[in-house]
């Protein structure tokens, strides 16, 4: 099967067989010696120095811990949003109080630091920015270094869901001033679903010491205490913990660097080979993802009945479109495990699924 | 390595063999098959009708979506607290600004239905009880049908911590009339950590309907729109999906009474062999758990010493105690897989273990 969704991505063999790896004490020495191991290597990913928090919990929880750690209800905060996760990002912290502001963009395109600065400018009670680095439902990438700067020049928090980007497009926690960075371990990572990695600069730990919105499983000073014993508050997911050490181990193999360099190339192939086949992308192009590509589905052509061709005829899973997107587009994954030959099968198969599922390839006659 | 801790537990080879299978699109017709195989098997060892919900969280996690889908601040409740998992109950809910009246009992006891239904009586404001089915940090198990029965004679919500016993040890939620209970993937279903599962009654999400606490990740609601359609609303664990799809189908085989009889006889066994190398229970006997076992460490017998022993030369490996109970008792786990085999070994391990960390058998003499 060529899973070629943005996540769950798939998982080399080595870290399918780690992920199987019997039982042990999450309470005893062997534990205690991963732990520090990933965190470690987290760090070098996250390009920081803080330390990197391992929490049992899909994505989203990784949000939730970042908007409840470091705020209060009340609190304003802007939200930088160019789709369903960056709306995701703002109505978590609505559920939990926040006052929000929403800088919203039209689906596909990238945010303008330019209006950044000048939203926080016009409204100095705003406490805190919310921004997605790479929103998946869109296949847009923020500049997030000019972003993050107009942030710290007027010294907010800055509050990054990095879960389809960190791993696999150059980010730089410390450099660019990032507060508080979430990923997620299916993505980039090539670990199966369930864990969330969360970074916390010292200005978000001060934020913490004054924030009030209620936590308790997402709580990061527990992490903190946990983590200088070599453990974690609550029953961590052990099995994802053992492919992670395997997968983080691969990665460093192949070097930050490379693995950028990796990504921009399959990114690029992607979208010559989409638009060779006479299709549309749904990003601006200056902003276009190097981890998934959004399509927009030809008219005549039902999202369903392509996708569904393309699993049964030819082994390739691409993911649907996602709230109002649905049946507008579809998405081609190519993050974490994920090479130029598969990108190539992707893209012949499209080239026969598609005029199967009623496309006329027009363009291209 | 015989792994005796209270959970995580082992797993089959079978269940870990499932867990290391590749990943699938989480919003695709193999993924909508398996949630409602696995949830449609969750109810019937939860004795409900009610949906039980599969979370991607530490069974902590899911005490929290009990208590956030249910109240609000400033309600008062009840909690029934036998240890340090009861305590963590109460605390979840303080956290979230529940005004939490306490009914705590000396550790190793069990709660006594009497008790509560005066507490009950004496505070008609009370609106819901945190109780702990089956204490694993003192290895006692609660009366829950009597207790239940006074909770719903007063017409209070119930929610229930049966992270450690459900699967293992009698539990009826319906016939209990018990509103929300919780459950963790790494105890008795022999699956490794990562889910949570929660069912809600119809009194539970008549609460929900007012209940104020904020909520997002852990919103019931969005579970219950999600699982209509084969999802979840967040990535879910996958590897932990494929794991409880294969240990419920082994469980299923072997039937819910011959688990519980299973869990009894070994136990028993369990008991049995700890008294007889002259250790005292800590468990007040009466209510001593059929999951688990804590035993007072003998004077003279330091906790690490002893299970660094067990461990390095007997491949047995033990929980310690938690909080207050930390250097004090050493815990047996019993629960999901488990053979009288390992149990015995566990008590030949002990016998030889003991008098080397300097336990000298005065009551065998």
């Amino acid at each position: 099967m060529n899973l070629r969704i943005p996540g769950p991505t798939p998982c080399p063999p080595e870290v399918l067989e780690a992920v199987a790896q019997p039982m042990i004490n999450h309470r005893g020495r062997q534990f205690a010696a991963l732990i520090q191991r990933v965190s470690e290597r987290l760090k070098h990913f996250y390009q920081t120095k803080s330390d990197v928090f391992i929490l049992t919990t899909s994505g989203t929880g990784g949000l939730e811990a970042a908007v409840v750690n470091t705020l209060s209800p009340g609190d304003r905060v802007l939200s930088v949003s160019i789709g369903a996760f960056g709306d995701r990002f703002a109505a978590i912290a609505e559920s939990f109080g926040a006052d929000v502001v929403a800088l919203n963009y039209e689906w596909g395109k990238a945010a303008d630091p330019d209006e950044v600065a000048k939203a926080l400018s016009s409204d100095p009670s705003i406490k805190a920015v919310l921004v997605t680095h790479n929103e998946t439902s869109t296949g847009v990438t923020n500049p997030l270094a000019e972003i993050a700067r107009v942030v710290r020049e007027r010294e907010k928090l800055l509050l990054v869901d990095a879960i389809s980007s960190l791993g696999s497009i150059p980010l730089y926690t410390d450099e660019w001033g990032l507060d508080v960075v979430v990923s997620g371990s299916q993505k980039g990572w090539m670990v199966p679903p369930g864990l969330a990695f969360v970074s916390m600069s010292e200005r978000g730990w001060q934020a913490y010491e004054s924030a009030t919105m209620p936590r308790y499983y997402f709580d990061l000073a527990r992490h903190r205490d946990s983590l200088s014993k070599g453990q974690t508050p609550w029953t961590p997911a052990l099995s994802m913990f053992f492919g992670l050490d395997v997968a983080l181990e691969r990665l460093a193999e192949e070097g930050l660097e490379s693995i950028f360099a990796r990504h921009a190339r399959l990114g690029r192939l992607t979208r010559e080979g989409v638009r060779a086949l006479g299709l549309t992308l749904f990003a601006d192009e200056r902003f276009a993802s190097d981890t998934v590509t959004a399509v927009r589905l030809p008219e005549g052509v039902e999202d369903k009945v392509l996708r569904n061709l393309l699993e049964d005829d030819h082994g390739v899973v691409l993911a649907g479109g996602q709230g109002k997107l649905a049946g507008r587009i579809f998405r081609i994954g190519h993050l974490g495990l994920v090479s130029e030959e598969e990108i190539r099968q992707t893209l012949s198969a499209l080239e026969v699924a598609l005029p199967r599922a009623g496309y006329t390839l027009r363009t291209r006659a």
